[in-house]
């Protein structure tokens, strides 16, 4: 399976929430769009209110703490359910019926993506994983052959053990990986607006690159703030770590110019 | 991945019940066995119990009809949750603990197992897929690099719709296809006995082997009647296809010599 790969091809990871792959309309939009997307590719995608509905549907009460949810033995069911099977593959078959070869993963099949509990917090959030490691050299061989991995936002032990790990992670680090193994990653976050937004009201004033340089000055005057900071940090990271590009556009702007490009310097490549 | 198979290399295809794969000792068991199993091979899993408790839990009603599941839309919600999910996903966790490289798949992913829904019945059993092609080439891809496919019974439509299919009848398929791109075949169905008995009193009565000529005779004599007789026919319909031999057998004793060996002709080869 140590496919090398020759020269630098280009490799597009797309990283999807929740609210997109839950909603039929909003689903079959980013199918389209994904699909259409020239070279190889993958997908991540986020797991979201169905794991609640289905557990609340259960008699399961859904603990959130700091925006993350708490996994117990039964939310771990719940959300292996819903996320390696409800969701997963609900997107498998809608782009297999777009002519896309998908191939439905979490981190536990053909140990992709390894990880351990996460101990030692102040919060126990119970089988929630933290990534230790990403196949890089598995996910080539299947993308090598055609095949588009559609990857659900689980991990596991390696002693038999699912995890639940959030999926932006999960993106960060199997684009990490894919680069690690000589691919030219560009890694794509869907968000809800159309980039990092200099203005909060006004979804025309995305903000076109950010390097470090730029990164350090938006967050000194307050253009940055809040959540979008560690997300800022987990997509400079992905680039320290050797991604090409981390782009922040909508989920339906995937395949389009646009959106906030991420790179490790900006100036040299230029405002695109 | 049309890799070609050169020589006729053998294969196992296990199948085990849901029964099994829900029972947590049961489970473990099983997979010491699989994952020791040498040479190239791969697990179809039934679902079992799990879906019926789960659909009750979240007030749908499960209705049976000449023991086979009606799958309205949002029956196949859960049994896509449970067999793909929670049941396929455990699987996988576990037989990677063990050393193994598995892979979950559906009949979607990688369009493996291609179906058509069930019409034209006298009982409508909703979204159930009969299976119009398995891809053999792209299992073989998959094997061909040590990978072993952990199949949970759901095919789908290729438009994007996902179907309920019998897991004895997805085992028999892909053993068929399996045998069709060059492999040495045998199938392994875990039943409740140790083999087809002659006296269902005593499970020490297990019948070494059958062939057409002996199956006729043992339908004659009323040897085999029942729910037995179908099952021995899908046995024998795989040998006519080309697989060199299905054994019936109990999970616990998997890889071990014994239960019923079905095979083109019994006295050409001889009682092992």
């Amino acid at each position: 399976m140590h496919t090398p790969v020759t020269q630098r091809q280009p490799l597009t990871v797309v990283k999807v929430g929740g609210k997109i792959v839950e909603n039929d309309a909003a689903l079959a939009d980013l199918v389209k769009k994904f699909a259409a997307l020239p070279g190889r590719k993958m997908l991540v995608h986020g797991g979201g209110r169905t794991a609640t509905d289905i557990a609340a549907r259960l008699g399961i009460e859904t603990q959130m703490v700091a925006g993350r949810r708490v996994t117990d033995a039964e939310m771990l069911r719940v959300v292996t359910m819903v996320y390696a099977g409800l969701v997963n593959k609900n997107v498998v078959a809608q782009l297999e019926a777009a002519g896309t070869t998908a191939l439905g993963l979490t981190g536990a099949d053909m140990d992709v993506v390894r990880a351990h509990k996460r101990t030692g917090t102040a919060v126990d959030y119970g089988f929630v994983g933290d990534v230790d490691a990403v196949d890089g050299h598995r996910l080539s061989g299947l993308i090598e052959t055609g095949v588009v991995p559609v990857m659900a936002p689980l991990t596991h032990d390696g002693h038999g053990t699912m995890l639940n790990t959030n999926a932006d992670t999960m993106a960060s680090e199997v684009a990490k990986a894919l680069a690690a193994v000589g691919y030219d990653v560009k890694l794509v976050f869907c968000f809800e607006f159309a980039g990092v937004l200099a203005d909060p009201a006004d979804e025309r004033s995305v903000i076109p690159t950010i390097d470090h340089k730029s990164f350090e000055q938006l967050r000194a005057d307050g253009t940055v703030s809040g959540g979008m900071l560690p997300k800022l940090e987990n997509c400079l990271g992905a680039i320290d770590a050797g991604v090409a590009e981390v782009v922040i556009t909508r989920a339906d702007l995937i395949g389009l110019p646009g959106g906030t490009s991420i790179r490790k310097n900006a100036d040299e490549i230029g405002q695109n």
